[in-house]
C-alpha cells in the first residue's frame, strides 16, 4: 500500500480551523509564516511517506524484540529515527531556548499526523518525548532544563512516562515504587513499572524516564506521589553519558498490535542503583503527571486521525481497483469497481468525512493549547473541555474507520498480507491508554462540567447552537440542543452516579456536535475559497465530505440523548455478584 | 479464563422465544421433549467447556499449519473432534433416516452456541458440514444422500463450501472453475478456489467439497453455474474410501484471527483428476448454493452470540476481581472492584443485555427455520426477513461486545496472554463471510422488501409496534414506528440506489427493534415465571437485562432514521476518481 500525506487537507485545516495565521500573529509564534507552515507540512509529508511508511509492515511482522536484556528495534528503524532527528522534525514546537524551533504545537501535530499515518507505532516514540519535555519545561529546575531539554528536543534522547504498576493502572494513587534520598539531593528509585512504551530501544543514545514514586513516609494515595527523572544512562555534568543507571528491562509485552512500539516492564534499582532527580516539589507528582499527560491525551486522539487517514486511503484505493458485480438495477450488466456500489460508497464517505471531522477536532484542540500557552484564559478552558472529546472520539471513530477499511476489503481485509488488519489491531489500544475513554468521559461530566458551575460547558454548546441555527444546519442544531438538555439536566441533578452513567453517551454526543460545528466552518470556508479562486477537486471533495458529515452522520448521535439521561438506576439493578447469573 | 455454558439462559430462550415445546408438538420433532432438550443443552455445555474451551488458546497461538502439502491441526483438536463425533453431538438435527437424531435446527443452534463460545474457530467446522448436508438433502439424488449423508451427519466426514475465486467474491457469477463431463455421468473439476474454511484438516477421514463450477458452454454469470460434490478421497460404491481425488491444498491464509480454522486455497484437478458428481440439475448451482448458505448465514450470526457470551463472561469475571480506585463521590475512599464503577457497569450491562438480545434473535430465527421446514408459509417469510437481521446485527453487535471486553480489561485486554484480544480478532471475519453485511442489507431492502410489495416487512414491523404499544415499551414503540416510516418511504420511493444508500441503517434499526421485541417477550415471560415460581438470581438478571436493552439501548437506534432516509445523492456527489482528492 502506498501512503501519501494529505498535505492539502492539513494546510486547509491549519488555516481555516486552527487559524494558524492568527497564531503566527503572536510574537511567540511569529516564525509560523504561511511559507514556513507549508514547507514543514510538505516536508514532513514526504519524509513520512518516504521513510516511516515503508517500515510499518516490518514493524508489525517482526516487531520490537528482546535480545540479551535489551530491546532491539526492527531493521531500518534506527536509521529512520536518526534521519528524523537529523532533519530536525522533532524540534518543531520545542522551546527555542533549548534548541527547538519554537513553533506552535498545532504545527507539530500536523507533523505527527503524517508520521503516525505512515507508522503509528514508530510515531509513539516522539509523542512520548513531547510529554517528557512538557513536564521538565513546566516543573523542572533551570539546571534540569539545560541538562535534558536540548537532547530531548532534538530527539537525540527520547522520553518515557512511568506511571503504571501491576496494581496501579487507572488508580495511579495505588503505586508503590519508592524514592529514597541519597543525601546529595538525588534519590534511589526502586520498583516495577509496567506498560512503558519505548521503555527501552536502540534508536537513541539515552532514554529519559519520568517516574512516579513515593518518598519515605509519603501520604497514601495521589497526595504522596512525586515525579523523578531517571535516565537509562547517567548523565555527567558536562552532558556526556556515564554508566548505566540500574534500569532493567524485564520483558516486553506480546500485544494485539502496535508491535513496533516496545511495551516494557521496567525494574528500577535492580541492576545497581537507579539514581533519580526530583522534578518539581515533593508530592507534586500528580500535577506534573497531568502536564505530561494532557498533551499526550490529545496526541492519542490524533492517533485516531492517523489510522483513519491511512485506512481511508487504503480503502478508497482498493475500492477504485476491485471489480465486482454490476450496479444493482442498472441496465448495463457489466461488473464495475466496487466504489460504484452504494453501500461501499457509504462506507468510504463515512471514512472520509469522519477522518476530516476528527482532524478538525484535533487541530482545533491543538490551536487552543497554543493560545493557552500564551496565557489566554478562554483557550485554557477550551482545552479542558476539548481534551476528553479529542481523546475519546478520536480513538473511537478512528477504530470504527479502521474496521470499515477491513470491511471494504472483504475477505482480503482479514488476511494479514493485505496490511489493513494491522490498522484495526494497532488502533485498538488508543481507547485504553493515557486514561481510558471511560475515564475521559468521567472527567468531562466531573471536573469539566464543574467549571464555572457548568457554564463553561454550556457556553461551548451555545456557540454550536447559535452557529448551527444561523447557518441552517438542522441536524447539528438539533444535536446541539440535545447536548444542552443533557448538560443542563446533569448540572441540575448533580448526582455523580447518574452523571457517570450517562457520561460516555454525552461525551460522544458533544464530540459529534463539536466536530460537526468544525465541519460546518470548513464547509463555509471551502465555499468562500471556491467563490474566490474557483473550484478544485480538493474543494469539491471537502464540500461533499462536510455535507455528508452534517447531513447524514451528525443525526445518528441524537439516539444517545436517551442513554445519556437514563441515570444510574438501570446499572445498579443487579449486585456485583448477580451480574454473573 | 474459565468458560461455563449459559445453559439456564439457553433453556429459557428455547422455551419462551423459540417455543421449542410447540415445535415438539409436531410429529417431525416429537423427540424434542423437555427432558431431551435439557439433557442435550446441559450435555453439550459440559462438553464445550470441558473439551473445546481448553483448546481455544492453542488454536490461536499455534493455529492450523501446512506440513507436506496437508493441513495439520493444533494438538488436541483431532481427539476433541473425534469425541464430538462419538458423542453424537453433530447429529442433533441431521435427518433420522440418515443416522441423525431428527431434532430441531433450533436445538442444534443451542449446541453450536456453547461449542462456539468455547471455541469459535473449531466450531466453524461442524457449521460448514451443516451447509453441505442441507445442500445434498434438498438437491442430491437418493443415491447421493445414501452415500454421503450418514457420514456427514455423524461428523465422520466434514463438508466445505467452495464458492470464492480470486476474481469472484461477492460476485459469485464471475467464477471460472470448470466441470467437464467424463462420459460416465461424472465430471472432471478444475480450477482454484480461495477462502475455503476447513478446506483441509486432519480431524476426519474424508472431506466433502461442494464446488460451484461451469460446465462447457454454460451461459455467463450466475445462470451458468452448477454445484458439484468433490470428495477429498474418492468414495467406492460400498462406502469405503478410495484414492485421493486430485484436490491440492496450495496454501493457508495468515489471518487476523480464527487461526484454528484453516482458510485454504484449493486447486482442483491439479494432482490428478478431481472427479465430481453434479448435485441437482445443471445450472441449478445458485439455488443449491442458497440452500447451503441460508442456514449458514444464521449460523454466522450465531458466531456473534458465541463471542459475545465468551467476552461477557470474561469481562464480568475480570471486573469482579480487579480492584481499582474508590467510587467517585463516595465517603469511603477504599478502592473497590471495578464492577462497582458506573461506566464499567455500563459496559457490562451493555454486553450482557446485548448478548441476550442477540441470542433471542438467533434462536427465534432458528425456530422459524424449523417451522418453515414443516411447510409453514408464514415461517418461510419470517426466515427470509430474519436472516439478514440475524447475520448483520449478530456479527456487528458481537464485534462491539468483543471490543467492550477488551476495554473492560484495560491495558490487560491488549496483551495477548490475557486471551480476550483473541475474541476481538476472531469475530471480525463474521461481518464479512457468508455474504458481507452490506450484501445482507442489500438483500433486506431488495428481495425481502419486495416480498408481497413490501407488506411482508410491514406486517413484521406492525407486530412489533402493536406489542410495544400494548405493553407500554415507549422507546421500542418509537423505534418500530421509525422502522415503519423508513420501510414505507423505501417501498414508495422504489429507487434502488436510495434504498441501498439507507440499507445498512435500516437493517440495524429493524434488527434492534426485532431484538427489542424479543427482549420484551422475555421480560414478560420472566415476570410470569417469577410470579409463579418465585424469584431467582437468573430471573432477576434476565429482567434487569431486558429492561436495560429496552430502556437504554433500543433508543440509540432512533438516530439511524435520518441516515436510512438520506438517499443516494450524498454518496454520489463525488465521482470515483474524486474520492481520492
Amino acid at each position: 500500500m502506498s501512503f501519501t500525506a494529505p498535505t492539502q487537507e492539513q494546510l486547509f485545516v491549519l488555516k481555516h480551523i486552527a487559524q494558524i495565521d492568527q497564531l503566527a500573529g503572536h510574537n511567540a509564534f511569529s516564525d509560523a509564516s504561511e511559507d514556513m507552515v507549508q514547507a514543514i507540512v510538505e516536508g514532513i509529508g514526504d519524509f513520512a511517506a518516504g521513510e516511516f511508511a515503508p517500515l510499518n509492515r516490518v514493524g508489525d511482522m517482526v516487531g520490537a524484540q528482546m535480545k540479551d536484556g535489551r530491546v532491539v528495534m526492527p531493521q531500518g528503524y534506527r536509521d529512520a529515527y536518526q534521519h528524523y532527528v537529523q532533519n530536525g522534525w522533532g524540534t518543531i514546537n520545542a522551546p527555542a531556548e533549548f534548541g527547538g524551533q519554537g513553533l506552535p504545537f498545532t504545527l507539530a501535530m500536523a507533523a505527527l499526523d503524517s508520521l503516525g499515518a505512515a507508522n503509528m507505532a514508530f510515531t509513539l516514540c516522539p509523542i512520548l518525548s513531547v510529554g517528557s519535555i512538557e513536564a521538565i519545561l513546566h516543573h523542572g529546575s533551570d539546571a534540569q532544563k539545560e541538562k535534558y531539554l536540548p537532547k530531548l528536543s532534538s530527539g537525540e534522547w527520547t522520553g518515557t512516562m512511568n506511571l503504571t504498576e501491576p496494581q496501579a493502572g487507572s488508580d495511579v494513587g495505588a503505586l508503590k515504587s519508592t524514592a529514597t534520598p541519597r543525601g546529595d539531593g538525588t534519590y534511589a528509585i526502586a520498583g516495577q513499572k509496567i506498560y512503558i512504551s519505548f521503555g527501552d530501544h536502540d534508536m537513541a543514545d539515552n532514554i529519559v524516564h519520568l517516574v512516579l514514586a513515593r518518598t519515605p513516609d509519603a501520604p497514601e494515595g495521589t497526595r504522596g506521589i512525586s515525579l523523578f527523572l531517571v535516565p537509562k544512562y547517567r548523565v555527567n555534568d558536562d552532558g556526556s553519558l556515564g554508566e548505566e543507571n540500574g534500569v532493567k528491562t524485564i520483558s516486553i509485552e506480546h500485544k494485539m498490535g502496535l508491535n513496533a512500539s516496545p511495551t516494557c516492564v521496567l525494574q528500577f534499582g535492580e541492576d545497581g542503583e537507579s539514581i533519580g532527580e526530583l522534578i518539581g516539589p515533593e508530592f507534586g507528582g500528580m500535577r506534573a503527571m497531568f502536564t505530561m499527560m494532557n498533551n499526550a491525551r490529545i496526541n492519542v486522539g490524533l492517533q485516531g486521525v492517523q489510522i483513519a487517514e491511512a485506512a481511508t486511503q487504503a480503502a478508497i484505493s482498493y475500492a477504485q481497483d476491485r471489480v465486482q458485480s454490476a450496479r444493482a438495477g442498472a441496465a448495463d450488466k457489466s461488473s464495475v469497481t466496487i466504489i460504484q456500489h452504494p453501500d461501499v460508497r457509504r462506507m468510504l464517505m463515512r471514512m472520509k468525512a469522519g477522518t476530516q471531522a476528527l482532524r478538525a477536532l484535533l487541530y482545533y484542540s491543538a490551536s487552543k493549547v497554543d493560545l493557552a500557552s500564551l496565557g489566554d484564559e478562554a483557550a485554557k478552558e477550551a482545552v479542558d473541555i476539548l481534551t476528553p472529546l479529542a481523546k475519546t472520539y478520536g480513538t473511537d471513530l478512528g477504530s470504527e474507520i479502521a474496521s470499515l477499511c477491513v470491511q471494504v476489503h472483504g475477505g482480503m481485509g482479514y488476511i494479514e498480507e493485505t496490511g489493513v488488519a494491522q490498522y484495526y489491531r494497532d488502533i485498538r489500544i488508543a481507547a485504553i491508554y493515557e486514561g481510558t475513554n471511560g475515564i475521559q468521559a468521567a472527567d468531562l461530566v466531573g471536573r469539566k462540567m464543574g467549571m464555572r458551575g457548568g457554564d463553561a460547558l454550556k457556553e461551548h454548546i451555545s456557540h454550536i447552537i447559535n452557529d448551527a441555527k444561523k447557518d441552517g444546519h438542522d441536524a447539528l442544531s438539533r444535536l446541539a440542543d440535545a447536548c444542552m438538555r443533557v448538560c443542563t439536566s446533569m448540572v441540575e441533578n448533580n448526582n455523580i452516579d447518574d452523571r457517570l452513567a450517562g457520561s460516555y453517551a454525552f461525551t460522544t454526543m458533544l464530540s459529534v456536535a463539536t466536530a460537526g460545528w468544525l465541519m460546518a466552518q470548513q464547509l463555509e470556508a471551502a465555499k468562500l475559497v471556491q467563490s474566490q479562486e474557483g473550484d478544485s477537486p480538493f474543494l469539491k471533495s471537502k464540500i461533499a465530505s462536510a455535507q455528508y458529515y452534517l447531513n447524514v452522520m451528525v443525526g445518528e448521535a441524537m439516539g444517545l440523548e436517551h442513554s445519556a439521561l437514563s441515570g444510574a438506576q438501570p446499572l445498579y439493578a443487579l449486585s456485583a455478584e448477580e451480574f454473573a447469573a
